[in-house]
């Protein structure tokens, strides 16, 4: 057995997304050994105590406060952004620059300007670069590719999707702050469009190419909130809500919607496509099942088959437990790792990088400007 | 066109199944034209002012309090037994000697005698018979029917069925009288057995053949209940649940359970096979959807597929409205008549016949046998 | 008991819906006995052979092959339209001048002309009217209504609603002739828009209130069929699909979108509402069902609710038959019929009117103008 | 912050079940960090290349070949036990008496003879014990049984469980050798009764107490298979299906079957619960979902709720993402070695320990002895 390289891995941020990240990284030599692995050497955050605990929790061997410090060590081979949108291209550009692979948590930047050049800057220092678009990496998502790539939907005429969820009805929910960043625009760059839709979009592009225009409506329902920062109402500037129609340049329609006001959804992502000979259906609340119809199976007996995607010869399934036993949200971010190292080791990277994750950016920024001009947006690219 | 031959109908019973057979009575020119029409001539029963009641909002031509003289009357050419189960054998032997065509609510008889005297009536007299097992003819059972024939289970291995009510949880429900003689056994002859297992064991022997030995338990939860008739509170001589392991002579497994003490569920039958090749379930409280499964479909898109039994080539679909949009219960006995005309017509009788209801009987009755004798009990036949 | 009053009912149409009305006129009186009683007079269609045919199938004493004829008849109370939409206006301009009470398919007229034509000429004349919006009168629908009313739901935030077919995929289907002119635009109007939105914009606003904006799009995948009239290749002017973004004007957003090129959906027509406190959802393809969320149960045990409507305290369940058996598609129209006439008993009319079916044909042509203009349009109004 | 106590741990097996509890070793510090850390220190396989290769994948500090010498090293405090059926007893009474804590493989022996030796063995040594029935630790089934312990369902009537599988349906598949050792009687000790079975009667016993009889079958479909070891057919001794009717001594009834014979059903476990006032129903292929049903709701709104139970006041889930992210299979085991460590630290045992076990045992042996005399057996204790 040749000595596996080691990668050592400096993680930018302790929240949520940090966790999940870090579960990834222990997780991925455990079921998917492959040339690399990785070492959890730094997390960076600015809170002393919290990185320490942080670090404990997590077996990361040493902490860093300043990100620029994290960057700079020699010993860091990779840095993950997982700290609010606000500080992604700042520490993208300098990591980049440092020579260090650079993943990202979604959305790239703010906007398509720092999303630009977050995808320049990786490119020009050609280091490798991910974002961490994770559902495409949910078993029965990556069925529903391979359904589409292997043409069994055939034309396709339509596609949809929505993000629901609820957590922000309560207007005393304030802005700001640890959890609550997501509420403020300052921070977030947008509400449920950069955060919600734009996994939808990575998605959809990734299984029905581009988005050619859209025409949007956004809407804000509690307008003002009190900002844990300053402790004083101050104005909601996020999208809670957001909706659009649009034509992908093969000829299909879609709708899309995200909002944080749909009562009685948690985080119920779905996703559908209708071709001339099959669609497929899959939702992020009972997400180890795609919903496959194949108009080709005898009349009588035809029906939308609910494919529980637990065997394994479905996507990632063989490296886990038996057939029937289902994994959950956490695996799409083992998978991204494992596919991550995976594109390391045979020279061909591992998609979402950069420059797909700027495309998704391009469509959101379309939406945005399109609820504000209340007209059809192109789509640039 | 040649003219339609009429029949005459006399009904006995204006209860919830005087209804129901009404009902189809009327719908089966409209949607199942044939040789045969039927004309709703008189219904019988023993209060004149409810029977003048229903036969107006029914369209009955008359009434008779006397269920003797409806069965002696010249223009009647078919009885429909529709009453409590303790009048059954009577009529039907009265009806079959007057030559008249019988139609019979399921069970045919309280027990395995009054059965059997039943069958063996009408077949001496040479009339044409039909229990009422409306469950057969819901258009998705009628299609798990065609895909066992057509063999597309293979060898079965497994056969489930239960009927689930929680109508008679409180103690406070008396027994006896209209609507609650199925809790007085000396009218119903049994409790879930006779009532709901009869169906289930129905189903299961024309879809999986005969049921060979049966080991079964049944409990009175509520023991004692006043009786509406009396006014006083009499013990409870109904199984309240029944519930049995039973081999079919193909060498199938299979498990029933019955009840009317299981929260939540109305009338929850539901029924499956396992076969080597393909499996198939079916519920009654989505009885438009029939679950199928095909293991020879290809192997990473394969699941269980729900059948929206809906489509001009599935069973009886062709006569009713355009495909996605679902008959109900009614519709059942709709097909039932629609059969037993057909049947007239083509010399071939429509089951189930009183002979195969008997054979239904002789299963109830090794049921509640083995429930007593705490053994095996092999079904006669 | 007081004798019935008798209305005597000329049918327009033998088509689909001739035989969905023609059943409900004789299931009324079965189902929902009232102070009037419907008689099926007589039946109008230009073939002859078809007209005599389905009279004597669905038990009408006469027909007519000119329906101004019908229109004349003294004999005649009620006239129900159930023709293809070009022919909308007229008759009911004509029934309405002689004093009849109208009947009309959905949606009114092909264009709002149309439509305001129909419902002044209604009022003017002074006659009962009502347009078969059927789908307000499913039980769990009307359960949803009373839910929102009672304010169960709390401030609503979002609507949504699909209507998804995929039966004219194949490019081999002809357009016009019968059960094909739903594609040819002259008769029709429109395609999806009025067929199938017009369903959803009708419950939409019953349940939420009024649309004051949309924005649209269109779009028509098979842009040639032969026409069977002519048997030449035509040009196809109806939209296959429809999609809108809107704005109720309590402040709601949502999303309508209609198709019939949405492989494996027969006729899916779904709505959701989400209000602070709760939601409902509801789909055709499993009626008899409503799901609901109530934010204000208990957390840890807090989901949706699968609502099995087929008890006796929900809307019309009491006049069906017992708890558990479900009912189907048609017997939406028998709840119509049997409100039609509660309204003339009571004097309240039943909904929805005319002047009800002319307001969704003001929303259905502001989508179409809106997927013309590329921008939003105001709802008149 | 106190330091934690390190705790070694000693694995037999690296099959499927070794798999399974390194995962959780590694990740209960990560979700549930508490007094107690565990070490990944040896693990123990027959076949030193495969040891040393899962030691390396899984980060297990050494290997043993012979579970002699493991139990026997002096920096091992826990032995845990994820070899065949057939060296449990021998391998637990060994760590037993060289004072090792002693986790276990479900079922404990292969019949009440060897599983109460080991109950005695580890009560004698006063070592904690464990075994693992990692179904109760399922967040969803956790919550039912915190449903029924608050009295949400009043008296139960029904229980009522299935585990269905459908992988050995195919004669061609072998018997004996690595993962196939569960179709070899004198390993496994028996098949489906004590494999899935097991699992089922761990559940119901839990929830609803102990079980005072039982009546069984049972079945062998395949009666010879090659055995991989001898290469040479053989006759196959264990049950490819068992089900069986039985009484809890608190007086409700309860089915149970398990099968590997169900085509379409990978590992279907499923299990409900019927009371007086609600009923509960889970399975394994959704198992992030509980059904609930509360009789105790408005009548006309009440339905089965379908519980999403990934929100942070359900239990476990608190330590996991955040609402509406689903967790898996593998975190019961994670979830069972948090409470193990809880239990070490609080003085108060985590179940099922050993004498908690060898009660499934007993009853597992009594549907054995049950199938073969062909009655009913009464349930020892």
């Amino acid at each position: 057995m040749a000595a596996k390289k080691i990668l050592n891995v400096g993680l930018v941020g302790y929240g949520f997304m940090g966790r999940a990240h870090s579960n990834a990284f222990h997780k991925v030599s455990h079921f998917f050994p492959g040339d690399h692995t990785l070492a959890l050497q730094a997390i960076c955050g600015r809170d002393r105590a919290k990185a320490e605990a942080f670090a404990a929790q997590w077996g990361y061997r040493g902490i860093e406060t300043d990100w620029r410090k994290l960057v700079e060590r020699g010993d860091i081979d990779v840095i993950d952004i997982a700290s609010p949108n606000d500080t992604h291209e700042e520490i993208a550009l300098a990591a980049a620059a440092a020579g260090k692979m650079v993943l990202c948590e979604k959305p790239l930047g703010r906007n398509p300007g720092e999303s630009q050049r977050m995808a320049d800057a990786v490119e020009k220092a050609g280091v490798a670069n991910m974002v961490w678009y994770n559902y495409r990496r949910i078993p029965a998502v990556m069925l529903a590719k391979q359904v589409a790539d292997e043409g069994k939907l055939g034309r396709v005429f339509h596609y949809r999707a929505k993000f629901l969820q609820d957590w922000t009805i309560s207007p005393d929910l304030p802005q700001g702050g640890a959890g609550l960043w997501r509420l403020d625009a300052s921070v977030a760059g947008s509400g449920v469009t950069g955060d919600l839709l734009a996994h939808c979009i990575d998605t959809a592009m990734w299984l029905n190419g581009p988005i050619a225009e859209v025409c949007a409506m956004t809407e804000t329902f509690v307008k003002e909130r009190k900002h844990t920062l300053t402790g004083e109402v101050a104005p909601v500037g996020i999208d809670d809500a957001s909706a659009f129609l649009a034509r992908f340049t093969n000829g299909s329609l879609a709708t899309f919607e995200a909002t944080r006001y749909a009562r009685g959804h948690k985080a119920l992502y779905t996703l559908e496509m209708n071709g001339e000979h099959g669609s497929v259906f899959w939702d992020l609340h009972d997400l180890h099942r795609l919903q496959y119809f194949d108009h080709r199976d005898e009349g009588r007996v035809r029906g939308w088959r609910s494919i529980h995607v637990t065997d394994g010869d479905q996507p990632y399934m063989k490296n886990w437990w038996v057939p029937g036993l289902q994994i959950g949200y956490e695996h799409s971010f083992v998978h991204q790792v494992a596919d991550f190292l995976a594109g390391l080791s045979s020279g061909q990277p591992a998609e979402p990088t950069f420059r797909a994750g700027l495309a998704t950016d391009y469509v959101c920024d379309a939406v945005l400007r399109s609820a504000r001009s209340r007209s059809w947006e192109a789509v640039p690219g």
